[in-house]
């Protein structure tokens, strides 16, 4: 039995736009290095950043019938999650569905699937992270699954966690540890910009993380 | 026996043209979803669009002496798809042949293999389309078919169709079925700038396309 | 036993910089089509080219230590070039480690895994070849050596010969095969210029090349 | 923070094995095509076929620390399931483990990993699913969880839920369903086992599933 | 427009069994190295060998409808060949149809995309070369056509030409060349065998070939 | 300039025998988890072991001259390794060559690329472990470097080095550091054995390898 849950809870939107400020490498650290989502997904353009509330939605094989039942429950500041119930590449999602997205506050789309009309999108200013482009259509034939928790790129998603994307791909924070992250983030941030300058400044990482000793204490040999 | 089929009737310019004006994902849509080569073949710059007859060319694996009988037989508005007879990531196709394919009217170069030299052919203005970026360097022994059909990419393309490439991909349109299908890709087109507009007012696709009765006939279930 | 081999010989730099104007496709091909790294490796950003001494470094599957203690030993006008002992796509390397490696006068990375901060690398004009996009971060915990040959990308590299490294891939020119590589490369690209000239004017490469001769030889028929 | 969860209740089980009668392709249709983990597992011998409590086990890259923690927590009918933390194919896993688990009433390992030894794991009649065959030995440095819910090959796993695994591959399907799921695959095996016999008596599909009507109602034409 | 072709011919059961016995390199060769699908097509159980008539059917991913229309159109020493419109890793097919198809005198399936229920099938001893094993199951509801010329797996099938199957893979031979393949393939089988004995006697393919003067020629060095 | 060392020095059998019966996995790690050929090289049957002295050849790609060339410098207890100097997944070897490897001396072959005739191989008992099966067949126009050092599969082989390969896949270990890990091997061999008496019998390797200090003090948690 397919179904849509409505008036899912979001995540304060003022944790999100911080979280997306941080990126997706900061963020996936100040959680523990958790919640990336898998490496094959890349963004259509670069460079290219946001945030914003998983609006997730299940998808059969070549079938993108829920993505139009998915927009209604979109609201402003949610990012569009798309997972097919078995591995396809077909182009779901095009430049009519994003000006419906657009339209609805949709800040972007995180699909492990096909995209198309990508030159389009990129002039729209739509991100999208796909595992592919293609321009291959879809049938609207198959019922499946809107806001329940599901699993995209690896990674569990459940509607309204929040959803970080940028060039370096995309990272998903619960939304029960988001404030949480966020401030980790912002001392990771912090303590990264110090190191950051004395980088710069000629100073070696051995030194500015003393790391000499345990590679000592590891056996490391120099030679010559 | 290699053979080369001279003087192949080639799809007119105008009929050519419109298609490549369409764009792939438009294209491929109004022939019935069927045409679309594998979507591992990506553009090696973007933005980028354009439409040919195709001249179509065999190459060994590792080899491209084929390019060069090819290019004699190129007439102004062709667009080279190349395929080799076993797959191959090889380099072959680089700035010197890119310089004599201009020079002869060719449009672009779609090839299920690797291209090199892509800096200066991006510089050049000359399109490709590729499964690989490779320098790696061919030699010049065996022979193949030049003009016969060919398939590239998974689709089958016979000398004077009609090829048309994007951002989104490449599609292939048989000389015999390129006036209708540019006939239903504008129909398709005015019907997708209506849709376009009403999705932009902020219109649901699941109304502007009667989507509701046939979900719930189905049996989609609404929750909270 | 992890080792780190000190003041390795460098390639004079005048030869390593007239190895990158050549470029990687020139390059492969004066050196008798050897020392292509797998296309899998591809720049973060183009249009970039550049060229310098292989800094080697083994680096554990999700663990980066090593490159901290690569760094020290780099010298202004190295390439550190990466490899796991074993495959991985995580992020080894971000914008902290390249603000340490541009302190060190370091040209770029070469790396048969992931990278991370690449809108950032990108801004830093720090050019990057890897096999992946990851925000996936790594530890500090396992020993491996620095400074001696590794293969990477299934090419040998050894430290001090010279990498080239372009929008078409990277290439590897043995330190004692360097000056001959450059006049061969220099030689060839002469060569090339007077083609592209020749092609440009319309000239066929059949007649260029003098290949009718042994195509009829081989046997190709020509039909229509 | 890393953690073991001690305790975890377990599926019935006269439920488990009867889940495991029925197969991978009859349990997944039974619950809807859900549940089915990625085809890139495969089992290291065939036929084969089993079923269990999942014992679910986090690693990091390279590092197969975890699955030892996990072995103490182990119970007879468990099959233990492995997830890297970033994709990773090592041979986590080998002969001396797989004595251990048998010691210990493991019925098989599911891995979206490496595994090695496969020789030795054929002939004592392990049972392994796994993405990758490799020696490549890992360390034992860094912490993660044990019998937390995971994601592997694609889906979640939660401790204690019902793994089946069989030639065609992965199937999980949670505690809590596992005993309508079972009724259900009785059920659909009792039908097909109808089928089969009018099937082996030359009847047509399209007869048996009466789907005349509806193909020609789609359009469908036939010719000559 | 979806159509299925009734009544096409067969080619002659003596050749197509010649071609069987010849195997799928020798055919390969013999036709003068074309015609091989792709090598990502392996047979679920070895060894295995078989030839037939094709039966070709194009199916919609994640949609196996049409494949129970093909099964009427079967006759005795047809192999079914499917090809997905856009690539897809389900399992199309499972021992249900193979009853079918066995009843119906269908000596193997041939399918670019997944199959399911292999152990039934190995012990039925009904042959498959697939891409993927893949417990996932399909829907009906999208019409394809059925006896069409097809691509399937790199490759052009037509109804009614000759597939090879065995251990390596799978070839298609053309029912106009079968023939004049099937003496060219028997030729080179006793040549073969002329020179398996002189082989196994020791001497060496240098000289059974006459490579050497042609290697001199090329200026192989000896070298110690 | 292509050639051909003769006369090169081989491993001493008793020592090369004495790795072989350890096995990859053991070998692996004795000399430090290094020297593992990628996992993609596969067994074409199983289960095998052998072990001999590396005899390599580079081949070009869809080329398999140079391996008639092998075979006049083949001793008896060689393992023929194969490298084409580009990607290629070409069938370069089947049962003629075999015939003549087997009369030669030669163990088996490893080759980085693909393998056909694999039926007759297995009944032939010739064990290749390759990246593909492909009937595809090769030209003879290009020459390459016999008994040279080559990197095969990411490994550096050189001529003469120990070849041990089995189930688990490739491993290869330099000639001069053989003995040493012949006698590591045979001492971890001995440790494993201890280990393996005391998990049959039930003993947990996290108190046989006294691992629960280390796991408390990095900070594992037990829950429940």
């Amino acid at each position: 039995m397919a179904k849509v849950i409505r008036n899912v809870m979001r995540t304060d939107d003022a944790i999100v736009r911080g979280l997306g400020e941080l990126g997706v490498a900061t963020v996936h650290e100040a959680q523990g290095r958790k919640g990336l989502l898998a490496s094959s997904l890349r963004p259509i353009y670069r460079p290219v950043k946001i945030s914003g509330n998983a609006l997730t939605c299940e998808v059969a094989p070549g079938d993108n019938w829920m993505i139009h039942v998915a927009l209604e429950q979109a609201r402003p500041g949610d990012v569009l999650v798309v997972s097919p119930t078995s591995p396809c590449d077909d182009g779901y999602f095009g430049d009519l569905l994003a000006t419906s997205a657009m339209a609805r506050g949709i800040r972007g789309l995180v699909i492990d699937a096909g995209v198309r009309d990508i030159a389009t999108l990129t002039e729209m200013g739509f991100p999208v992270w796909s595992k592919a482009v293609s321009a291959q259509g879809t049938v609207k034939e198959t019922l499946a699954n809107v806001q329940v928790p599901i699993v995209c790129a690896g990674c569990l998603v459940r509607p309204g966690d929040v959803i970080i994307a940028d060039d370096d791909g995309v990272c998903v924070v619960p939304t029960e540890n988001a404030a949480a992250v966020l401030e980790k983030g912002r001392s990771r941030e912090r303590m990264e910009e110090e190191k950051r300058q004395r980088y710069a400044a000629g100073e070696l990482s051995l030194d500015v993380n003393e790391m000499r000793a345990k590679l000592l204490q590891e056996g490391l040999v120099y030679v010559g």
